[in-house]
């Protein structure tokens, strides 16, 4: 058995996995995000005994623990480089968990190089060699697989698609450069456009759905589409268009099998997915020269895709 | 000893290879581009035997001939998909030429794969197992070298950097997309981007520079810019601003140990090489948190890149 430990900004969630992938006992602890490091790792640990506890069975039943956490992870050294939301900055976080369970092997990663390898060890597309997860919710996180193996570049650091300029000179992004895919693809950058045409079309069916719903989502054009409201169809085609040509530029370098589409937007299913990969057809470069095409799928694992990635580590 | 031969749209070049890669023969023929296919393996099987009569050899003598070609090549099925200037649609060239010489293996690429697996073997960067190769010429290449090995995605297909849009909805790309980073960044692009510039201030230097050699290049902006032309530095400076957000989007994506330039513009030199390596040092995802820097160099191979490239997919 295997526990996997989903770090996010909010909630640590762990989970005690078969090596099918499948979460035999659950458990969360809030985050701590602003607290010293040894106190969330504290909390982790905690967490841990939690979960051995329902499950009736020592840490020695445990094959290793696996962790999935946001931000820059040099999975090598076991050190978090950097994460944006919690304070972590220079932690060695697996010598430190290691003052806990001395004796069980422990693996870190960054969250979407995580999820992008429990989709390939326990997803739907687990036939596929060659896949790349991106997930698009607060940011666009990307996790690539090269031949059923995690590919992260020096130091841990690649796989950073989210940070890829699409517009030259466009608006500012977190990592200091103009334009980036990220800009114009999260969720977080669908709220603003969703609002920007919002305020140009007080009349949109949009303006409905929030003051039903309590406030701008990335689900508030969507649905508003759904209704054939004229404003919200056109927020949502071109922001179809964005998520569209970031892919097709992952899918020229890479030419994967497969990109799984997870975060947050890909509850919006066939409605997001469908045109993604009418998209992708269209502007794959070579496919009428005879270049294979490249499917665009929702990612399987949904809600347990972070402790099921995180679980995956150890395998 | 190894046969490489680089097919370009204006000659066939061929070279008798050492394992250390010293070019020790060499022979070319013109490429009779509009030819049917039949007669250019001709060609090139000839081209081998003229190689094998210099070096006072048989056929026998040689580990495998290597053939770098531009365009989509599958080099699995040993098919060239499409090359866009030489009249090859799917061509299976492996095959025909083992009309020539049935017992001689023959191993086929694209040729900016070919080029970097020539930098990694013979150049100066083959202490460095992760490099990307990138040519700026009349488009832009892209060749990718992983852990040692060559990337080429699915068919083969995958390594288009040049086909990434940098600018959403920009002017229209070979490829069908818009604003893809070939449309901005290779040397073709600059003489359109000098072209323009000089019409706006035909005052500039760079009117006498083309005047004295005839017609604009990919070098009458650095030849002015040499001399301090304002209008000439602001041509070179936006340039450079183009080809280093390609380079940081791939940089973001491999963090390879260094990216290594290629191609016409490369012979720029330092003018060239030395603001892209500034450029990325600014840009470069998470660098103010540790994460590794990628290194910009010049290519190594220079001229002879092509035939070293080819004889380079033997080993």
């Amino acid at each position: 058995m295997i526990i996997g430990i989903d770090i996010g900004g909010m909630s640590v969630k762990g989970g005690i996995v078969d090596r099918n992938g499948k979460i035999l006992h659950r458990a969360s602890v809030e985050t701590k995000a602003k607290a010293d490091y040894a106190e969330i790792i504290a909390d982790i640990a905690h967490l841990i005994d939690v979960l051995l506890k329902s499950a009736g069975i020592g840490i020695e039943k445990i094959l290793g623990i696996g962790m999935g956490i946001p931000g820059t992870i040099d999975s090598k050294r076991g050190v978090i480089v950097y994460s944006n939301n919690i304070n972590f900055i220079d932690v060695p976080i697996v010598s430190e968990l290691k003052k806990y369970y001395a004796d069980t092997p422990v693996y870190i990663n960054n969250d979407a190089n995580a999820a992008a390898l429990g989709e390939y060890r326990f997803g739907e597309a687990k036939e596929y060699k060659n896949l790349v997860f991106m997930t698009f919710g607060t940011g666009v996180g990307t996790g690539i697989i090269i031949d059923g193996k995690l590919f992260e570049g020096n130091g841990s650091a690649g796989a950073e698609g989210g940070h890829t300029v699409i517009r030259l000179d466009g608006p500012k992004c977190t990592c200091g450069r103009r334009g980036c895919f990220e800009v114009y693809a999260s969720a977080t950058a669908l709220v603003r456009q969703t609002k920007a045409a919002m305020k140009k079309h007080p009349e949109s069916l949009m303006t409905k759905v929030v003051s039903e719903r309590g406030k701008v989502s990335g689900r508030t054009a969507f649905l508003a589409a759904k209704e054939d409201d004229p404003t919200a169809k056109k927020v949502v085609a071109r922001y179809i268009q964005y998520v569209g040509e970031g892919l097709v530029n992952i899918a020229n370098i890479f030419r994967p099998d497969v990109i799984l589409i997870g975060g947050g937007m890909s509850n919006e299913g066939d409605a997001f997915i469908a045109p993604l990969q009418g998209f992708m057809d269209e502007h794959l470069f070579g496919m009428k020269n005879g270049n294979p095409r490249v499917a665009v799928q929702k990612a399987s694992l949904t809600n347990d895709a972070g402790i099921l990635g995180a679980a995956s580590l150890v395998l």
